[in-house]
């Protein structure tokens, strides 16, 4: 079946019909996990699912799935996915495609009439992005979520509340699967960088995903009036935060060349032209290629905010968020991507993800891999873009991965 | 008439009372200017008004008013006050003695029959604090308040119309006086430093008051995925705004250690953990005591950060808040505090004042002045505190400096 191909128009009209929900006007989507446009997407997605005539599935964690089973009742489940939530105001391609990418691999196969030796299932992550929890779909299938990360989510205890209320979901621990259950999971992606551009590579196996820290800072000194105070009399909090940004880029870039940092949020309170800042936080997050990079990373970084905020008679305090470790992907699966790339006449190149994914969490309890597509535009802004030819090249190595997966690179994935 | 005094009782009674309303629990208040609790703060002022059997009025920018009158109908007006409003969690000192004393007065004159020359009038100005403009209400009577000021108000256009509604306000622009209906301005006031601690001296008799400029400057760089962009292929918005933060700071101490500078406010956006800050604003406030040294702050702030934002690949746009010209005080008014100190046995010293007041604003268009009282625990936060005899004094001291204009210190502001 190596020449079973995907169809393009099929995928194009759904991709652009998604592109809608929560469109900015600009190439982009506004769609923060379980926002109303967030959830408006699912909507969408769900009734796509059931015109499909493929079984649909929502999780405890609002994981939504299109089900395409196995002739054995008790096969195993391969999952194909990414996420439809975005950032802020992000892009319209980073997580959309790999859902419909993967859903368009499903019909497929079940359009061809092909039985397979797995459950094949289509998945949409909830939260990829992390605005309430990194990877809350993902790892709450896993089982890695905990409940004290849904007692102190990252993008605070009401918003959390406020989304799932509005998803009408209870307890996303519930989502958890038996590891037993899962064959694998398989994901497409832009790539993000430029690192595919300019003729390099048409696709990026990835060989590992970084490992994430994320920390709420929060420095405290001491509110005064910011006339009648002499400069060198004030406890600025401020000040605290912003010594801490600069010279966190200075320890980053100088220490930890392959690693990246971010500070994302800064607020000061009270918040008033004319008083002295008595409370900074800051959202840091950074990433490192290995645990033994992070761990160190981490140590440093944490050290520094000490340090800086006690040379300017500020008290630190800082608060983990969620955190995800280094994650290198199955051999089995980056051999079947390679394999359908040279069916297809498909120039590959192994790469690391800087980026988090939901295949990190799923590459903890079984054969996890992901391939990036090129793309340009940075990410995570209306401006992300890829070629169609590009997304219709992902969604076919996809396709022919899943197949591969059957032959002899997949044995220990479909048979063990 | 030197043996006149305040009722300390009923002050007292007035300032326990009024500390109440928008009470933080804590021994502040929080009275944004034209927020419900400012506004229930002055409809208890006016309530307290009626009651004396004083003349209420409100003016076009929500000044509230008592008002004695001359038997001379064609008299100028010669003021009392300072404000109700606070910054958000401020102290409760902060321009509500000044008002409470400035009705004690105007009530202890009215209990002893004593005729002026000049209507008497406490008063109560809108928005000290700058929340929405700066000075609004002192300025809005003066007529140094624009229609472009209001267009463009430093808390935000929907703020400002929100509280000019709550307050019933349509154009606080008519609450303008003719300059020459003013006889002067007093006003007693919290020292806010510890300029006046320790037995350094009862009363601060301020000389002049230092010029504010204010500006909220924008970054604006590119939102980029925190993971797949290099560090140094980033255009960190945040960074610029942290750098300036830190660079700034080193200028005001070097280059103007008689200057003062503040950076209250930091907000970055789109605001994730793993997006690059694309925009990062500050709010930027700035003094000196002189007109020369504050014009050639704000050019050495403004070359800063643009030299900051360029050397980062940002482009920065600034908007010009209120700012408020150095002002010294009357030499008259200076003149009849001290007298007034000296009758009572007080001792008194000159101070500049670091931080802006309603004086700042009347000093342009009539013999206007200040005095400060000793104070602790800084201020614009719930700690600020003073000596209730403190307190008194200033009162006490306010009375009797309206009372020395009427001899030979004040015949240029009484009788010209």
């Amino acid at each position: 079946m190596s020449n079973l191909r995907i169809n393009p128009d099929r995928l194009l009209h759904d991709f652009n019909a998604l592109a809608q929900i929560g469109s900015t006007g600009d190439g982009g989507v506004h769609r923060p996990a379980l926002s109303e446009n967030h959830l408006a997407a699912r909507r969408w997605l769900r009734q796509r699912i059931l015109d499909s005539g493929l079984e649909f599935q929502q999780d405890a964690a609002g994981n939504h799935s299109a089900i395409l089973r196995s002739p054995n009742p008790s096969a195993r489940t391969l999952l194909l996915g990414s996420h439809l939530d975005s950032v802020p105001h992000g892009g319209r391609y980073d997580g959309a495609l790999g859902v419909l990418a993967a859903l368009e691999v499903v019909r497929t196969i079940r359009d061809a009439n092909l039985e397979l030796p797995v459950h094949l299932e289509a998945i949409d992550f909830t939260d990829e992005e992390g605005t309430l929890v990194g990877l809350l779909g993902s790892r709450a299938l896993t089982g890695a979520l905990t409940p004290e990360e849904l007692a102190n989510p990252r993008g605070g205890s009401q918003a959390l509340r406020d989304g799932l209320s509005r998803a009408g979901l209870a307890d996303p621990l519930r989502a958890v699967r038996a590891p037993e259950s899962l064959a694998g999971f398989l994901e497409v992606h832009i790539e993000q960088g430029n690192r595919l551009n300019a003729g390099v590579a048409d696709i990026g196996i990835v060989t590992a995903l970084v490992g994430i820290g994320s920390f709420q800072l929060a420095f405290t000194g001491r509110a005064d009036h910011a006339g009648t105070t002499p400069m060198h009399a004030r406890r600025d909090a401020g000040l605290a935060a912003a010594e801490m940004i600069v010279r966190a880029q200075g320890l980053a870039v100088r220490a930890f060349p392959d690693c990246v940092i971010n500070f994302g949020q800064a607020q000061f309170s009270p918040g008033a032209y004319n008083i002295v800042p008595e409370r900074a936080e800051l959202a840091l997050e950074f990433r490192a290629p290995s645990q033994p990079e992070l761990d160190a990373l981490e140590t440093a970084l944490l050290d520094l905010a000490q340090t800086t905020a006690a040379s300017l008679d500020i008290s630190l305090a800082y608060t983990k968020q969620a955190c995800v470790a280094p994650a290198p992907c199955a051999p089995q699966v980056q051999q079947a991507f390679a394999a359908a790339c040279d069916d297809l006449g498909l120039i590959h190149i192994p790469l690391l993800s800087g980026a988090g994914h939901d295949t990190q969490a799923l590459a903890a309890v079984c054969p996890a891999g992901m391939i990036f597509i090129p793309s340009t535009g940075g990410s995570h802004n209306p401006n992300e873009f890829a070629e169609w030819e590009a997304c219709v090249n992902g969604a076919n190595v996809l396709l022919g991965a899943v197949l591969k997966l059957e032959g002899e690179i997949g044995s220990m994935i479909y048979q063990s």
